[in-house]
């Protein structure tokens, strides 16, 4: 199948954060969708390999901001870009510290809320957790990010230069080298070979 | 919690179509996710009401045409503003009958997938649908079309008038009535009191 169809569909962008043992900590992701109207519940989609992931897994607890679009790439380098394991991505971030005991930033939010997992799938490279929502409020009220303006407007433009090699698409990694592993992963964003493109 | 929040969540928009005994039928939806890159899975969610989710409930089978932004107003009114149960949906449409049997609309598509279901949940007033992919093409390769697109730029305006009572936000419905009651849900696009707002 032509793998430029699925990039065909919509998403927003989102800071997906959790707490536990004291520890704080966020990522990126893009598949937040209300499933439900009656009663109310979301689902996200969450990377196995983020540490976010693990920590949603064994709490059941999670907050999703909505970014909007006055959202910095530097934003999306901080909570994407590196992992929680790390580093703490919250140092130096304003922050709000909701009901269920995790943070929210709370620069270029257009509004956020909790969740409490309901179920749990694995689903190979991901978990689908269905939740409840706990309640939340608007923050900046501002148009919310896409993923496609992200790729539009809040992403740098690549370079132009001497490097050869593969691109990721994502987060505009470059590895260097002449054939990419199909099974590579991307160091920063942790996107795979499907999402890096040949650059000369 | 303020439902303004939910709001700002972002959406694609998609004619989700199914095929049963030799009947073709289609709504829109706005809830397709991929939630695994390995192996490439995507949910759809459904509201029971429709008469799609129950044919994709007894056969496992459906296509996802993702809606581009040329798309008109009254491809919504098709699909999604009457049953199926009711009309032929598909009657004067330019379509493609894929490899599965079941029908997708050509014309104002950006690409179309199609999708077998894995499993499927129940959420009260939606399902959730996961399913495998089994191919798909690119049609215009339009740029997709977002439901805050829609809301902005397809949906006709309201008009003013001297009509008093409660409107659809979604459709544009209009009950006329002092009081509009909770499990009120609109005829034409079977959206519930809380997408209604007072008009005076």
């Amino acid at each position: 199948m032509d793998s430029r169809i699925m990039h065909q569909l919509t998403y927003g962008l989102f800071v997906l954060s959790a707490a536990e043992n004291g520890k704080d900590n966020g990522c990126i992701i893009n598949t937040v969708t209300q499933v439900s109207a009656a009663p109310a519940h979301v689902t996200i989609s969450v990377c196995k390999q983020n540490y976010t992931h693990d920590m949603i897994a064994r709490t059941g607890r999670f907050n999703v901001a909505i970014l909007d679009i006055t959202a910095p790439f530097d934003l999306f380098q901080r909570f994407g870009f590196q992992s929680g394991r790390d580093a703490d991505k919250f140092a130096g971030v304003e922050t709000i510290r909701t009901a269920n005991g995790i943070l929210i930033p709370t620069e270029h939010v257009n509004a956020w809320f909790s969740g409490k997992v309901l179920q749990a799938w694995e689903l190979g490279s991901h978990s689908l957790f269905l939740a409840d929502i706990e309640g939340g409020e608007i923050m900046s009220g501002k148009e919310p990010a896409t993923y496609a303006f992200y790729h539009k407007n809040i992403k740098p433009r690549p370079q132009a230069g001497k490097r050869k090699g593969w691109r990721c698409k994502i987060c505009g990694y470059v590895y260097e080298g002449e054939e990419l592993p199909p099974d590579y992963v991307c160091p920063l964003c942790k996107h795979g070979a499907s999402d890096f493109e040949r650059i000369e």
